[in-house]
């Protein structure tokens, strides 16, 4: 039985940074999430839709790590979705050069039977209403919805967005997002008034600057770790919400405590991510490293102080 | 005798924030510094100067602190420093909308007797030469001297900046200043480019987005808390330098370890200090407000995790 469900693209990117640039690459909101789960051996199923151009070896090398592939439709006489983007220097903005929707225009995911009891669904960003028709195929509430969106549906959809996030546990976004979706600038005032829309956890990501997890009074904050280099931001956010929803699909504690624990892990795993052009790092990922650098997260942030 | 040897401005800021405007306030790097630092029961010293238009309430709010101000001169025809700032509603940016030098500009700062074996300096933003001059007038090398700076005297003084920052311990700069100083984007290689060149010890204050140190190749991080309202952010930076180096002269412990918990205290003080307008928070701080926040700021960032 598949414990995690993943809704969300599955892509073809081409990306530009300053230290280079890639052809047609395989990217997509779900490819990142279901590689990053996979570190939790938790069995996850991917629900997506591809064109007859994406290639066999990226289907198997899913399968190969034991994600279900079943429900990601490849569309005989369709491309696959298309993004490509340029980085600015600083890494934290980028401009999108063009965007071929594709296959993704008429995409209406259909869950397989054998998934819609699964405890823990990840809605990779895509339109809130595709997101909503997922948890309206389930056919028990699942434990845990956890549901990534972005300012472009802000923009265009933010009454579909309000009825889906309505519906949803945890809400993943970026702090430009929180701001807008609240509008208010300070973050602890935006996760408050954002609980109120549904979602009992909010997580802001600040990109570079680490995760906020905020739920009634508590707070939790994970850095994100300081690096040498930052190669490819692309999929990070992605990988930050697989790790954090593998980690609680896995463990099946979804206490502030344990979201805890999966925000680190998600943190750790993009910080990996970063580090090479699109899914590469990730798919070369082994326990070890994992396990060494959750190390530094705990060198990084755990003191011991006396109060004064 | 002083444990602690602070050197800075004392001075009026007039300050403009989305929340209001102020008359001329007392400001000043080492007002905030001395004021943080007293949280610490340690006994300091300001070395600094201000002009005839100085109210003496002030020097005494400063003295009933046991904050020794013997070092304070104050120039019988001069007039204080004024710095006035408008902050933009992201409260992260501001533009300086005056500044009359006044006393400072012929400011040659003389150490008192009973401070030249002090431990401990805090070297407040000043033009490099004058922090340098503090550091040779010292009788035996302290044990530990910490230097704070800004992007203008990297501007304008850099030849002297650098002389200077060879000859402390720690360093504490911006992000954005540290990448100007070093030439690097990552503040991972800029941190260890910059201990080159003198200070053991690198502290990247990131604002909202809270401070990292740096020792060879390790690491720390502390965010800042993350606050419902910033008010006014004039004098966190010094008011974290005032904790932090308040807490290591009074503990005498100059060990990593030991300013891991430093950071810390820095970061707990300069949550308070951006609440009201100026110095106003921190002159009614209470231990017990200190220690419920520093209660905060474990919940925020400890984490119990296994290894995968």
């Amino acid at each position: 039985m598949s414990k995690l469900l993943i809704v969300g693209t599955v892509a073809f990117d081409a990306i530009e940074t300053p230290f280079g640039k890639t052809d047609k690459i395989l990217g997509g909101a779900a490819t990142y999430i279901g590689l990053s789960a996979t570190n939790f051996n938790v069995p996850s199923a991917i629900v997506s839709v591809v064109g007859n151009d994406f290639p066999k070896e990226n289907i198997d090398m899913l399968a190969k790590r034991d994600i279900n592939v079943s429900g990601l439709e490849i569309v005989k006489d369709g491309k696959t979705f298309f993004w490509s983007g340029r980085y600015h220097n600083d890494m934290n903005s980028r401009d999108t050069l063009e965007t071929q929707l594709n296959v993704l225009e008429n995409f209406s995911p259909v869950v397989p039977e054998a998934f819609k009891n699964a405890p823990v669904i990840m809605l990779g960003n895509l339109h809130p209403l595709v997101q909503l028709s997922v948890i309206e195929q389930m056919e028990t509430r699942p434990k845990l919805i956890v549901l990534d969106t972005m300012n472009f549906w802000m923009d265009i959809a933010l009454e579909d967005l309000k009825k889906t996030i309505a519906k949803v546990d945890v809400i993943t976004i970026n702090d430009e997002e929180a701001r807008q979706l609240s509008g208010e600038y300070s973050l602890v005032k935006a996760a408050r008034i954002i609980e109120k829309m549904g979602p009992k956890y909010v997580v802001i990501k600040k990109g570079e600057h680490g995760a906020l997890l905020f739920h009634e009074d508590q707070m939790f904050f994970a850095p994100a770790l300081p690096l040498e280099e930052v190669f490819d931001p692309t999929g990070a956010g992605d990988t930050f919400a697989g790790g954090f929803t593998g980690f609680l699909a896995s463990t099946e504690d979804y206490s502030f405590k344990n979201m805890k624990k999966a925000i680190i892990h998600g943190s750790n795993l993009a910080s990996f991510c970063v580090e090479k052009f699109g899914t590469e790092r990730m798919e070369q990922l082994s326990k070890e490293e994992i396990n060494n650098r959750l190390k530094m997260f705990k060198k990084l942030t755990q003191f011991e102080i006396d109060l004064a």
